[in-house]
């Protein structure tokens, strides 16, 4: 298992949810934030809840240069400049788990909409804006960050997972399922994150209609 | 509830499971081919499984004038020359509930990858397609044909149903919901089915990984 993760924009919800997580379950954690203060201030919101954690905030550079598993959870509006100002700081053989979701909202439009990304996906984007030799996983998109950040609130749902390489998914999936209550699942090659983050628009829809945070589960496995 | 419903492509693995679960709950359900002896065969077995079924065998055109609600269970390639053929047989204020997915299977592709529709989604193009004042609805996408057909298995998972108007899409929720061990969520307007579409492809990649029939359950509810 690795020693420390990264979460690159670790002071939004999703990322501080994941950071709490991940630390409560005993795994060190960097979070980077464009701005170290906000990184530091995230940090000190998990330490606060879990006194014993190992966590730190870095600015963005340094936090993804800390760890080999670097979560990216910024939103769409900022994945293709988040990941223009790690080229330097990312390197080869290092395991990028994209979270991105396209979801119409980073153009004023619909949360509950995606916009079509070029590549396929914002984790395709992803690959091919990563150095090379960064291997992508995509995973994360429809667990709510309110429910992450919550540790009074039981987990019990499903993570889906996607990457071209079985290893890598491998290890996402180890360190993911370290979180009581998250089963990751394989999904397939990384394109299938087309599916996969285009469900936290329909998973949007139904916590309005429904009020809740919902999330999925897979059957049958 | 509806005295009786029809179930277009009766006679494929859905349709016929479909038809199957339907009338084990009491459901009258008039099954549609394209060929007429096929539709009669198709009623024939429901009725082996179930002796005391309301069922029949009608072709197409005949079967969709039968019913107010009209399942369509085409594959993809077929779907847009059916309700061609469709065009002088549906009316007004008929309730249509479209499951047809656009798998890439359909031109030679994947089935663990989808097309490109036009207009959206499958159910979109039956919506443009569809004689004005035929409502359409859609859902069925991830409960496995298989497990439809084997009235031995439990069904204990999620049909996700979208649909422009709530009236309707609660018609063709009630009457899912005979069926037992299903729960229909609702997702949403009618463009929502491109999400809810992709995820058979993505289920028939896991069902191949798993070694599973795989569905789907949204948490939270």
């Amino acid at each position: 298992m690795p020693d420390q993760v990264t979460v690159i924009g670790g002071s939004g919800a999703l990322g501080q949810g994941l950071a709490l997580r991940l630390a409560a379950a005993g795994v060190p954690v960097v979070i980077g934030s464009r701005d170290e203060s906000r990184a530091q201030e995230a940090a000190a919101r998990v330490k606060q809840q879990v006194p014993e954690a190992d966590v730190r905030g870095l600015a963005n550079g340094p936090a993804a240069e800390a760890s080999e598993i670097v979560f990216l959870t910024v939103p769409f509006r900022n994945q293709s400049e988040t990941l223009t100002n790690l080229k330097n700081h990312l390197r080869e053989g290092q395991l990028l788990v994209d979270a991105t979701v396209p979801l119409a909202a980073a153009v004023s439009g619909k949360a509950t909409r995606t916009l079509g990304v070029w590549q396929g996906s914002a984790a395709q984007q992803a690959q091919e804006m990563a150095p090379d030799g960064v291997r992508v996983v995509s995973a994360l998109h429809t667990v709510s960050a309110a429910i992450l950040g919550d540790l009074d609130h039981p987990l019990d749902e499903d993570i889906l997972v996607c990457g071209n390489r079985k290893a890598d998914k491998q290890v996402a999936i180890e360190l993911i399922q370290r979180i009581e209550g998250l089963r990751c699942v394989d999904c397939g090659p990384l394109e299938m994150a087309r599916t996969t983050e285009s469900l936290t628009a329909l998973l949007i829809g139904v916590n309005a209609r429904y009020k809740t945070h919902a999330g999925i589960k897979i059957t049958g496995l």
